[in-house]
């Protein structure tokens, strides 16, 4: 992914910054990783990287896989919006946990909370905003929180403690279960 | 609490080891912190540590505030015991949420992955044995892992990253808030 992109190649910039990121990100976590370092690695000035993306936070969750999918899973019959949301984070995490946001944020936490925290921010704030579309009612954000808190939780037990009956069950019966709960949490009603 | 107990008192020793792990284990955290250095602060024999408490993760179960009250929350009436869970949980990390066993295992993801995971599930396995005393079914096991998921997940929103919906409601509301999550995910049915 070494390609040097002609200046005036908008779309080709944008490809090496977000290689860049994936790569700095994965190498040397979020906290340690700077705009500078990646702007270095894709050919182009820091200025630019912050043009195009703002901050260091958005530019992760634009460079890592799950976070752009989530307007595409929650789109759809919000009745079966759990089942989606449950399935498509099983599906993403067995694919590849070492690179994913939630895994990357929560390995982030010890070394640098104020990192942490605005990247959770920027994690969370997306989440609402997209989930907003199809949840309402007055607690609708803490609902929303509130799942985003079950799937933080379960990526601390099946993916980095990868202990206990949450790591030991077949992809498809965490999925199941995890939409049950999920149902519950967004919808405050039985599955 | 620098005593150093005679060597003929047990409960002098088990309290001086006892105080030993919280100081070392509150400095360095879990993964720096050694059974070696609790031993020589406490005054005693580094084997003498482990015939008490078995192992480093066993010692910080013991030492650390909240685990060791999880029988006394989990007694009493089931129906109710969501309720209880959530309360007890909200009032321990309000108070002292900085040496909270969830925080300390957090914080030691990003240092020490394998210490981590060995915390984890010591505390994992005891939360389940002392829920399976008033939970049933055949995915009980499954069940209080998901609640610990959950508190896992709210700890990191709102005692570490500290932002967000579940970090800004007053202590009250999100523990019945909790409580309601809880119910679902241990009860399988509306709150």
């Amino acid at each position: 992914m070494n390609r040097r992109p002609h200046r005036r190649d908008p779309e080709g910039h944008r490809q090496a910054i977000l290689d860049a990121a994936r790569t700095s990100f994965g190498e040397r976590g979020f906290a340690r990783a700077t705009v500078r370092e990646i702007a270095a690695r894709a050919g182009v000035t820091h200025g630019l990287v912050l043009r195009q993306f703002g901050s260091k936070e958005q530019l992760f969750l634009a460079a890592v896989p799950g976070h752009r999918e989530l307007d595409q899973v929650i789109a759809g019959d919000p009745e079966t919006l759990p089942d989606r949301v449950a399935h498509a984070y099983v599906a993403r995490m067995e694919a590849n946990a070492a690179v994913d946001p939630l895994v990357v944020l929560l390995r982030s936490i010890a070394s640098d909370q104020q990192a942490a925290a605005k990247l959770y921010s920027a994690m969370e704030a997306g989440s609402i905003r997209a989930y907003r579309e199809v949840i309402d009612g007055p607690d609708a954000a803490a609902r929303v929180a509130m799942l985003g808190a079950q799937l933080i939780g379960v990526t601390v037990n099946r993916y980095i403690a990868r202990t206990g009956p949450l790591a030991e069950m077949p992809a498809p019966a965490l999925a199941e279960h995890l939409a049950r709960v999920l149902r519950h949490i967004l919808f405050d009603r039985a599955g």
